[in-house]
């Protein structure tokens, strides 16, 4: 039995999906197929990065991973299958394998080359899905592809920091079902340089001097319901590990999200301000 | 083998639902998952009772319910995990368990205390996928929590009858896919005090005098062609046993629904007004 | 273990998705159970034709599609279970067999008559589940049904030739989750009719004289990036073997697509003129 996960930009009304699943069952009858999302944008390899990274680590050893976003085959965009992490990718050589390989590295990589047959505008049907199940039926990568050893990087929106390790500016990579905004700044990277000094984060016009680790920290229980915060702004380490801008309890389709409410989007900026134990603001005259 | 069904508030797009669909595959790899609904209304909690009472009757006995809306764990919001009607339910103590267990009761309450690990902003993945698995590999409740005897009751809106038995006074708790609007009033509660008296339905300024068991009884296919009926507003008592204004073939994004066409929300009240035998309007003068 | 598949318009936000999948689960614990989509606009046959035609191939052979369009029972839509190009189907007789089964007909064709029981208004669930299990089963569709010898035809909007086969005259019937514009003129009709002439392709005010099989076909690697054609506009035969104009690499929610930014929608006209080696332009004068 092969777990098999599919992430696409195909939209679910479409028959994209359909005809895909079908193709699978028709290859592997046994096959458990997971939809990880066909709702990222068009032609979006960041947003597919995002979420992608955060999806597969929970799924077992040896799932494979078929991605259908950008993947019309050019001299430019090629197909690649590879191993990562002891997962399995099947994918555009489009940069997006650079996004999630940025902390552990593929361990074999191969260019697809089974596309001696017809043209096909349809990819992930024609020649991502023979892969997959090559690759289920226990298949060497060698079979379907010849192996190189790198892969298109994209230079991801990186956060940047300062000499003087004060200040990281980041930006919003993404913005969730809940409209918060969730930024490229790491826990990690953040504890890294913080070093546990005070901060202020600067999102537009507001500022937070604290990030939680859960959303309902921002209420003290011991003297309030919780109702009462509905609606308030919050600083947060998410479950993905970076620092996102949340409102609490939000919705988009009737209050509104931080995204609308706080008037942040893809690509705005984000910046940490650290105190600065080294250099005091006044320096003593002797 | 175990079914496991899904009810959030994640939406499709995020990372959120094949992160905990990898985990359960990774805990049980023969478990069958399925959606019921991602797109619940962020923390929408009368939204989620009324979409799980309508789907888990269908699902076998042993089915496991994973319900991850409004789940962030406080001293407020504990997790539970419940017999009823021989499903299980792993959910939050928010109130949702009294609006699905109205008429069946639980057989079995846990507090879930499994928690004394890592804070999480997710405890769907982090906690309730532990639980799940547990159940499903026919682990007691008792290792998992405490047994209590009671959950959060939450007073749903229900419909209001007066003293004389004329007159129900109910409301909209859920408008659907096709634009219909969805009432408290059950056709249990409507017979029980109707007795088959006539009645006049009212919403807004639109009054009905029949109640239908299938929306195309507003044909007479003796006559015609059912074509001439698409867009009339009628009432009916829904697949779930529930009073419905809905209109003949509706298309929220071409002709509307009866949300938008009559103009009713959620929370609107609905009237049922049954003619009154036994007090007449005027009393003779002798 | 069987294959069943679900095309619906129930949306995924109500209990119907969920309610259909306990109830195939409760009779076939082994069953796999496919999305095609249940984002059909309500009730629109001819969306269903589309996406349900191009779905189905994919899978192997025996797969059960239950159909949950416009399914209300009556005496002028009747349910029908049939076996098609060795695929079963569990539908209406509403006309959409009439598209699906436009070049390969179905062998048996049976009258579901299993009614005779509560007046249901949600058939999918109370007939369709029945009538799928007991196929998947290996049950007869005797038992379930009558055989009739045909079904409701729907005159599909069909392109039109003229007699001096220059002319096709086509229309909108689709558009997908990119904004691209599906016609109903197919690559087999194109290549019958214009025998490798020239042509001109025209919708609306914009013409095309090359028609692509693969939509980077519009980009030249040898002197080029594939970034400076995003949004130009093209012709293709596309995966499903139908004419459709799209935008390179379009994107609904932002730059726009075929369907936004050339302002063609669903039925509008589509022409196909071939140049004509048989009646010149000017008949020579002697």
């Amino acid at each position: 039995m092969s777990l098999i996960t599919l992430t696409t930009d195909f939209g679910t009304k479409d028959h994209f999906v359909g005809a895909v699943k079908g193709a699978i069952y028709s290859e592997l009858p046994d096959a458990k197929i997971v939809d990880i999302t066909h709702h990222i944008s068009p032609f979006n390899i960041t947003e597919t990065a995002y979420i992608l990274k955060n999806a597969y680590k929970s799924f077992p050893d040896k799932t494979i991973h078929v991605i259908g976003v950008d993947s019309e085959l050019s001299i430019q965009n090629k197909h690649i299958a590879l191993e990562l992490d002891n997962h399995y990718f099947i994918c555009p050589d489009n940069g997006l394998i650079s996004m999630i390989a940025s902390e552990i590295k593929p361990t074999k990589i191969f260019e697809i080359n089974i596309h001696d047959r017809v043209e096909s505008s349809f990819p992930v049907l024609d020649v991502f899905v023979q892969v997959a199940s090559h690759i289920a039926r226990g298949g060497s990568l060698s079979v379907i592809g010849r192996e190189i050893d790198s892969y298109k990087q994209i230079i991801e929106i990186q956060p940047k920091v300062n000499d003087q390790q004060t200040i990281i500016a980041g930006g919003v990579i993404y913005i969730d079902n809940y409209g918060n905004v969730i930024t490229n700044i790491s826990q990690k990277q953040f504890n890294a340089i913080g070093k546990g000094r005070d901060f202020k984060v600067t999102a537009r016009r507001y500022t937070f001097t604290k990030i939680f680790s859960r959303y309902n920290e921002i209420v003290d229980y011991s003297i309030e319901n919780n109702d009462q915060h509905d609606g308030e702004k919050l600083a947060i380490f998410n479950s993905a590990g970076f620092l996102e801008i949340a409102i609490y309890r939000s919705n988009l389709e009737t209050v509104g999200g931080a995204s609308t409410l706080l008037g942040l989007e893809y690509r705005d900026t984000i910046t940490v301000e650290f105190e600065n134990p080294i250099t005091p603001e006044f320096t003593p005259i002797n």
